[in-house]
């Protein structure tokens, strides 16, 4: 199965179930697409359900922090949170001490949204980790923490 | 920080760093941005890097098997091997046995382009890696298997 890898390919060969950036990219992307799936079913985007859950554990943050923590580009939730303060979800008030910084909360609405979320949210993740054990996946979600580490570009 | 999550959230509230999905996610955005600007430095596109790595492994796989080893639509992986079939890259050959179906291969330029591209995709996996022991790397790898089983939809 390694015929054309180990063709000049150096020390080590392709083996893609060893290869843990084609083992993520799958899963990201079957989960992403499953994930959309499930909230369209619920009239919700992806990007949407990102920000509800960003801001429900970031209250504060700015547009800038929110675009980094939903993986999302700044003017994609940019667009998305002034769609979801003008459906009265989010709201933005200017930081105690600077003013030009402005921070994004969720409105009591926005809550009660991401409480509805939340469950879709939580059975997408036990489909994914069904049949692992506990120490099993606290070990897995400690190596995921290493490798966002050793990758991001952002300090968070 | 899990003031939002906690009202009426449920039993558990989310908390970032420990949410699988989450960290997932990110991981993949930024290596794949990471991967696309290396590539872009050698001329080559992520969906030519992902076509010569899943056909030095898999040769004589269908282009529809192609696109979901490389995690692409199949109407992007057709374009795809077809520009690199121009290039000389790939062959496409009928079955043995069944005509109807048409196998992929590459051709020694191609399994050259992959020798090219292979020490681009260890040096970002290393670095994703970086710090991280052969147990523990063995592991992670192990519970992305069982991950990839329990979401995908194709048998492989």
């Amino acid at each position: 199965m390694t015929r054309g890898a180990d063709a000049g390919a150096g020390e080590r060969s392709l083996v893609l179930e060893a290869f843990a950036p084609y083992l993520i990219n799958r899963i990201s992307a079957r989960y992403s697409a499953d994930m959309a799936e499930a909230l369209r079913l619920h009239g919700l985007t992806t990007p949407k359900m990102r920000a509800l859950a960003v801001l429900a554990v970031r209250p504060g943050i700015t547009v800038n922090e929110c675009a980094v923590y939903a993986v999302m580009e700044q003017s994609t939730m940019s667009r998305t949170l002034d769609a979801m303060q003008e459906a009265g979800l989010v709201d933005r008030h200017p930081r105690e001490g600077d003013g030009r910084v402005r921070e994004v909360f969720l409105t009591p609405a926005g809550e009660a949204a991401f409480a509805r979320v939340w469950p879709i949210m939580l059975a997408a993740e036990e489909r994914m980790l069904d049949g692992i054990a506990l120490a099993e996946r606290e070990a897995f979600i400690a190596t995921l923490g290493k490798v966002l580490r050793n990758i991001r570009k952002h300090p968070f």
